[in-house]
């Protein structure tokens, strides 16, 4: 049996500048559109990045303007059709906040139609190390892209340099820089490795020679000329080929909530809370001062020397003392083992020309169908927060996901960090986090708030929260224990969530947890869109493994993001997540969200909140 | 619009002993439960094993009896019951050909009704190293049991010795032989690893400790004594825990028709075909002579050292030379990448006492859902064939899959190489390739063959082969090319396969590959049947990567079995293999097979062979 929830008064709806500015942007779409055959563009997600209209896919290029104090996003672009095709073009976008982004278009192309600008990445050189830049170039936007031109029988990498801040980029004359007469040779990112006191220091490329499952590392003092310095090849998991590696100076945050010795008793970690990003832009809002700051900040050094791997009391004590760990970003496509596109990532130390890692397992970025390609910001404002984006796709069926006049989004901001965990009772590891990095600001300030607090679940007493005049964006955060002593091992114990459609009530997410199986579960199948119910590639039911966040108390916790036809899941601190694209009718909103178990006295909630983001 | 093609003539159907045995096991199986609420009992797999009642999960302790030329299968039993639940058994069944079985039901279990006798392997003892035997014993029946005691608080090893061939088991009055005082310690799977010329030679086991990520190798003499020599830890996708593995010799078997060196153009290999499992059991069943073929047929020696890893050539002629490799079987549990079990394994080399792995790539033996606690014969006739089995079922969904009064099948047997795959134009690498292992003898004696050849395909021509008397049992075998110069990448490009019921047409399996994707899918979804309806982990839509057979002329392969509620897909020889079970509405067989494409000149199907079986 349903009971309506009593709702908690929504707060006042005032108008916000950033949010309006994306509403605005999808009215302006909805109208140019409004005559087309589109059923879905009113499911346009509003703090997640989509083009005006076009394709887009792999995120490219980023990095954040210190002076402006303005985020850079460029992304694989077809402005001509929403599917991917040649010529292929960077495309462009700027945001304040990371959280409403304005679409520039396309940023540079390539000079014939069969080629392709394909993914790379972009530096700021401070020092003007290229000598592309004079006293006029502000050295906080003195920006390169380092990007890969795709001709028909050759892939090699290039450069070109912007004077205005990002708007507008110039083709070095010298280009390419790096060719090595390869067929598949791509997507460059770059980051620059400080030397020891008493050496220079110089640029290192990342780059997949995709179909030998290699990552080459080159360095370069200029960026012009680059010295291949060693590969990573044959690691994790290979699927059909690698593509956009990226190595990264990830913060390690040692969680003391997670035991360090075996078998310990642990307790809980922090739960992503409604309020546990809302300082991320003040903590990191540090002014970029000078390029002492630059060096000071990038300070590098072995963590480890190789007797050291394997000694996990040294690795911790070193990790502490440097404050960061190396992780190698990976990505995957296709023959991921659920299907098409997948991120993964090593842990381990980088001496300025060798990325070693910590042990040979393979671990994934995140576990959901959509999340792809992700690439980190070269610089953040306070020089070591590292933030990342992916594209919320899979190539599986990214060409016919029903959005027009655009196809795809990208994820929302990751924040990373390098931590503990458990992934049972008798073992801690590092794991990267990573939690979504959302200006939550204003949007909570008019959004609604809904809660549910203590509740014993039971087979006959659902609870249902109902969204007043949905949007189809809100976030919600699940806080349960398990009584295990009433789970028996042969019925199917779940707690789920059903996120129904406002006009369409037979079309809903379910998520959930069973506590036999130990994992939490979406099912994004219960749609009546065609390309939902047909393509077989869209795969509707999906999970995760879900170890407790405390496993004294036996509690668990999810933090989601639900935004128009994508959902984020974040369990454990982001230590686990699952980013899946939905679709459901034209302006079918979620408005319903019902919690049920199918046993008695197994459950309990402690807390569920939901808060609407109205747009106006 | 679809035509129905011509059938060739079916041969007439005689009754086969074999078969038969398993078909009047059913019938009498569906006159038990006739008047239970069953809705699926004629379900019921023929040539994949399931027990008469009750609920199995791990094979355990295969072996094969040379005296009697009997195959012995063990399993995690519980008879009482078809769900997990302790007190846990052996159960045991036994078969003349590796194709139909017959259940002998519990063969051991604990003193406590809370203890569970957990997984673990049988050995042959045929030098009586144990001193459990006397000269009544042939040497060829000198069976020992090392087994898991699994007690509310701890998990220890313990052997079980049979006087009978298998039957009967007598606990040794020394148990445990090994004992750490842990809860998690398990899935023991011994091998006897001969020495070099001048030593004796000693067991091996292989040991899970499950929740360390880690596999323990000891050593003993005599099975009794037990001393650690080693473990392999923290490698691959570890998931939640480690469970079942097994460190195998296995044939390697050179594919020459795949590319060594890159970029070189490829030739296709021997896809499966009918007739190329056909004769193994003349190929393997070499008698059992004296001991000196156990010694010379088990000849170990180190491939490599350790500067020979990493250099391809040197490592492909000591494979050469010694004609095989050594791999090491594991299973993940919960926490697969595509949802809850699965079976990864490592290509490496053995000394006796440390596994080394060529390389740190995960691999896994199979991409399906229904996959998983795979294990390997003790003994086959030649001395050298690997031949394994798995649980075909996912612990997500095993408890409550719509079976009764059995639940749960094991696979098909595999018979196991070491061999090089192309998985894209540009690598080689060793993969594991598994093919079944069938007595298709007698059953395709008495089936009716169905053909589709050199059909080029266009969305207004499909084809449809009509089963007559449809049975729920058959094999088939898909060849295709694919003219990528007319596939478009916006435009889905499939070529389906439609397995409908003969009863209820909305019920079917689809099959296919898609062009842009370059992946195989599995879409198991379409069914009435509530559980598929409902249960949110029961992944309706699964993919594989496929790559070609042959760059060259961009063929493609595919060979499966269809048993009742079950569908194993072998690609490319075996290199990549996905296991599902599906469920249908009770007896609705499948009968039509409809081949479908919906786009125009990209697919020439030059063979479709289908062959039901008939079981009288």
């Amino acid at each position: 049996m349903l009971k309506l929830l009593s709702l908690l008064v929504p707060l006042a709806s005032a108008s916000i500048i950033q949010y309006q500015a994306n509403v605005s942007a999808i009215s302006s779409e909805w109208n140019a559109t409004s005559n087309s055959s589109s059923s879905l563009s009113l499911n346009r997600p509003a703090i997640h990045f989509t083009p005006d209209k076009g394709w887009i896919n792999d995120p490219n290029g980023l990095w954040y303007d210190a002076k402006e104090e303005d985020w850079h996003l460029y992304f694989q672009y077809n402005p001509e059709s929403p599917h991917w095709d040649l010529p292929l073009y960077w495309g462009h976008a700027v945001s304040k906040d990371l959280t409403v982004w304005k679409d520039h278009g396309v940023s540079f192309g390539t000079k014939n139609e069969s080629d392709g600008a394909f993914s790379g990445s972009m530096v700021i050189d401070y020092n003007n190390t290229s000598g592309f830049f004079n006293a006029s170039v502000d050295p906080r936007q003195r920006v390169v892209a380092v990007w890969t031109l795709a001709e028909p029988d050759k892939q090699t990498q290039l450069l070109s340099y912007s004077h205005d801040g990002g708007y507008h980029f110039t083709e070095y004359e010298g280009n390419p820089v790096l060719d090595i007469d390869a067929l598949n040779f791509r997507d460059p990112k770059v980051f620059w490795y400080d030397g020891a006191e008493d050496s220079e220091g110089h640029w290192i490329m990342a780059v997949a020679i995709p179909q030998k499952f290699s990552v080459a590392f080159y360095s370069s003092p200029d960026l012009k000329e680059w010295t291949l310095e060693s590969d990573f090849t044959d690691k994790g998991f290979v699927g059909y080929q690698y593509e956009c590696p990226g190595l990264v100076k990830v913060p390690y945050v040692r969680n003391t909530t997670f035991a360090s010795t075996p078998n310990s008793n642990v307790t809980s970690s922090s739960p992503l809370s409604f309020n546990s990003t809302e300082s991320w832009i003040n903590s990191t809002s540090a002014a970029w001062n000078s390029s002492s700051v630059w060096n000071s900040s990038h300070t590098n050094s072995t963590l480890l020397n190789s007797t050291m791997f394997g000694n996990e009391t040294v690795l911790q004590e070193a990790l502490e003392e440097s404050g960061f760990a190396w992780v190698l970003f990976l990505s995957i496509n296709p023959g991921a083992p659920q299907g098409g596109s997948v991120n993964e990532y090593f842990i381990g130390d980088f001496n300025g020309t060798h990325f070693h890692p910590f042990d040979d397992q393979t671990r994934f970025v995140d576990l959901g169908k959509d999340f792809y390609a992700m690439q980190t910001f070269f610089n953040t404002p306070n020089q070591k927060d590292v933030f990342g984006i992916a594209w919320a796709s899979n190539w599986q069926y990214g060409n016919h996901v029903p959005t027009t006049p655009w196809r795809s989004s990208m994820s929302l901001v990751r924040n990373f960090t390098v931590t503990e965990f458990n992934p049972n009772p008798n073992t801690t590891e590092l794991v990267l986090s990573g939690v979504p990095v959302i200006d939550y600001s204003e949007l909570r300030k008019n959004g609604t708030t809904y809660s549910i607090e203590d509740k014993q679940l039971s087979v006959s007493d659902s609870e249902v929260i109902e969204l007043e005049d949905p949007t189809g964006v809100f976030e919600f955060s699940l806080e349960w224990s398990v009584n295990a002593t009433n789970v028996k091992n042969y019925v199917f114990s779940d707690l789920s969530l059903y996120l129904q459609g406002d006009k369409h009530a037979d079309e809903y997410l379910r998520l959930g947890f069973e506590a036999n199986a130990a994992a939490f579960f979406i099912d994004r199948g219960h749609s009546n869109v065609p390309f939902v119910e047909e393509n077989p590639f869209f795969t509707q039911r999906l999970s995760v493994n879900n170890p407790p966040s405390d496993y004294t108390s036996n509690t668990y916790d999810v933090y989601g993001v639900v935004d128009r036809n994508i959902i984020e899941l974040y369990f454990n601190n982001g230590t686990v997540t699952s980013t899946n694209t939905f679709f459901f009718t034209t302006g079918n909103y979620i408005s319903s969200i019902i919690l049920e178990t199918g046993v008695d006295d197994v459950y309990e909630v402690s807390n569920l909140r939901v808060n609407q983001f109205y747009a106006d």
